[in-house]
């Protein structure tokens, strides 16, 4: 199950809007025959690519899967169906499908005669199918709140300069990141202090068309959606972020002036809010265009308000081992004024990237979801 | 010696104002005969217990030892001397002694016909050594400064509350670091907000004499000295930190109205700066006593002010994985303006404690001290 979750990473980035799923067939000697993972939304889903490498050898073998097969027709068959033709004797399953049309897998099988186990690595298997998941079960994207700062909790400097806080390797990470989203947030406040092209691309690299780096698929090719959170449409007509290298959205309120932004990005109008706009409503807007997994790149304003609505799933923060003393906090008021109000959570990796620390760590689950 | 430098550590929190050493013998034909580490001032040196258990199995042998052995007589005789006697053959030395009063020892043990390496595992052995190392080149303590903070890099609440950031399993661990140290700097304003005890005991712990925690021995059974730095003597009589139960000084300045402070604790008049009391003048003062390692507690504005005289030697953080968004920031003002002007350190190492994280790191060197 290990191979399979680590087979199912290697869709990351790619698969959206559907899940990363790994699979390995071994034969009825318990020999690898077949590994296979979803690698784009459209291909062959993970059981039918490592069936297909497993041939007749599937028969009286056992399918190692991260996620519940598929009892329904998409654009592919139903993988029940396929695990059934094979002949496998024997499915471990890490996560149940949450998704009521998909679901089913597990019962069709059993029905079947097929020994099925649910919940091997469960936990493991969440992790990297956390945006898929979060998804389907709360009906928004996925947020990871992404940050660099200083030991001190500094994003910037007192002057303002915020660059090179962290290392090339970190923003090379940071790329990475970027291009496993299906969208990247920031708001008007960064737009206008930074001017960031928000591209999954290295800067300076090729703006044209082509696969992104880290091996992206064709989900991914022209980049992940651009989201400019912008009350007053303030958005300067040459912001990089209109730039026409990836798609890009623009939220204002429902008064804004967006007649200059709307020839250069598509406008969404959302509610106002007491701190800002309706950020449910954003997310709501963008599940409803499939996206999945969205990076939130700040600033500490627009952060504020995110973890303020209990909408951030993940923070991955670099750290540099570095100290200002000065300059703009890495997150702006989120509503918590005493110790005990906190929003509590617990270190889920630690990695050293070039100089720097990255640390991810996820909200400590208030109740199990 | 990677043997002998885990040896040394023994010591640590206890030999001040000497250097923790570790010493391993082996016989002629490699095998392990002795061990020792210099336990404290005035105990046997590291080299003396290693030959003891070695005895006559020493002849012949090699000695590993983190530091060059001494050449003087101070209240023990000159290991060099010892060395020649119990016959050892070969001495490897981590780390040359820069004290010129002690030095010369592989010099002499060379003269004699010794064969002497120097600066195999030297990086590590200086670690170790750190404290030391810091007081006998730059004639001042080596200052630790410790902070325990949010992911965003906040020490307090915006109410102020400051207590619990981190997990008991951080705050076990600050005991730990207190009782390595020979004395605990705090600012007035942390002593005005928190009323610390500033000993080395768990809270609630016994207050009587006896030997502190971590095995501390006899140097540190009295517990680290406590240092308010107060310009204007407005520690308040009843303060934990004036309880007499380890000993105090406060730093005031020359015009400060002290007379009811003298009555409980020590207190030294230094001159005023522009940034507050001149903190080359304390450290001197505390070298003068004999005090080698301080951890220096905060707050953020007394922090600032040691980083801003580049006075900060190693950084200890706890970092809890919550989030605030508002409150105090860890570090304040350090006359860092810009992105440029950023203190580099690197870090030297991230341990889980507890659900937290505590990363160590020092300041990059700008020359070989
Ligand atoms: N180191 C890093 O990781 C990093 C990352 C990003 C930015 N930064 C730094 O952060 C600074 C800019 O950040 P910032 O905090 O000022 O701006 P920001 O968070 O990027 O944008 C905040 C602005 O977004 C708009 N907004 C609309 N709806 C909102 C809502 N619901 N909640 C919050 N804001 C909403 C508001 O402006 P309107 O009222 O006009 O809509 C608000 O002022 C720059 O110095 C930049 O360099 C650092
Ligand atoms: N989480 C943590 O790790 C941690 C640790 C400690 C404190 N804290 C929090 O920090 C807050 C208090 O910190 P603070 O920054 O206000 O006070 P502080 O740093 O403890 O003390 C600052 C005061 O020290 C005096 N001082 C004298 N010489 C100085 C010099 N050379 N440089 C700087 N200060 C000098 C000044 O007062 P005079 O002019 O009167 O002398 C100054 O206001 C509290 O909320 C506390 O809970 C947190």
């Amino acid at each position: 199950m290990r191979r399979a979750v680590e087979l199912a990473a290697r869709g990351r980035g790619t698969t959206s809007p559907n899940p990363v799923v790994g699979c390995v067939v071994l034969d009825a000697s318990g020999r690898i025959a077949g590994e296979g993972f979803h690698a784009y939304a459209g291909g062959p889903h993970a059981e039918v690519a490592a069936l297909r490498e497993a041939g007749e050898r599937a028969r009286g073998g056992t399918a190692y899967v991260t996620l519940e097969p598929c009892d329904h027709t998409g654009r592919t068959g139903p993988c029940s169906a396929a695990l059934l033709r094979a002949g496998i004797a024997r499915v471990v399953v890490a996560v149940r499908d949450p998704n009521p049309a998909a679901a089913g897998g597990a019962d069709r099988l059993r029905a079947e005669g097929v020994a099925v186990e649910t919940g091997v690595l469960a936990e493991e298997a969440e992790r990297g199918n956390a945006e898929w998941l979060t998804s389907v079960r709360l009906g928004r994207p996925h947020v990871t709140w992404k940050y660099a700062a200083t030991l001190d909790g500094r994003s910037a400097a007192a002057d303002g300069t915020s660059q090179w806080i962290t290392s090339p390797e970190a923003r090379a990470d940071v790329h990475r990141l970027r291009a496993e989203a299906d969208a990247i947030i920031a708001g008007v406040g960064t737009v206008l202090a930074d001017d960031p092209r928000l591209t999954a691309r290295p800067p300076g690299g090729p703006g044209g068309p082509g696969p992104g780096p880290g091996g992206a698929g064709p989900g991914t090719a022209r980049g992940p959606l651009r989201v400019v959170v912008d009350s007053d449409a303030r958005t300067p007509p040459s912001a990089r972020v209109l730039d026409g290298r990836a798609p890009t959205l623009v939220a204002v309120a429902p008064d804004a002036d967006a007649a200059e932004l709307e020839k250069r990005a598509e406008v969404v109008r959302l509610p106002r809010r007491p701190y800002g706009l309706d950020l449910r409503d954003l997310l709501a807007e963008l599940h409803r265009r499939q996206i999945v997994g969205v990076l939130l790149e700040g600033g500490p304003v627009l952060a504020g308000s995110f973890l303020r609505e209990g909408l951030i799933d993940r923070v991955v923060g670099y750290l540099a081992p570095a100290l200002l003393g000065e300059g703009a906090a890495a997150l702006g008021p989120a509503g918590v004024a005493t110790i005990a109000g906190t929003r509590r959570l617990e270190f889920e990796d630690i990695t050293p990237v070039g100089p720097d620390l990255r640390l991810t760590a996820r909200p400590v689950p208030v109740k199990e979801q």
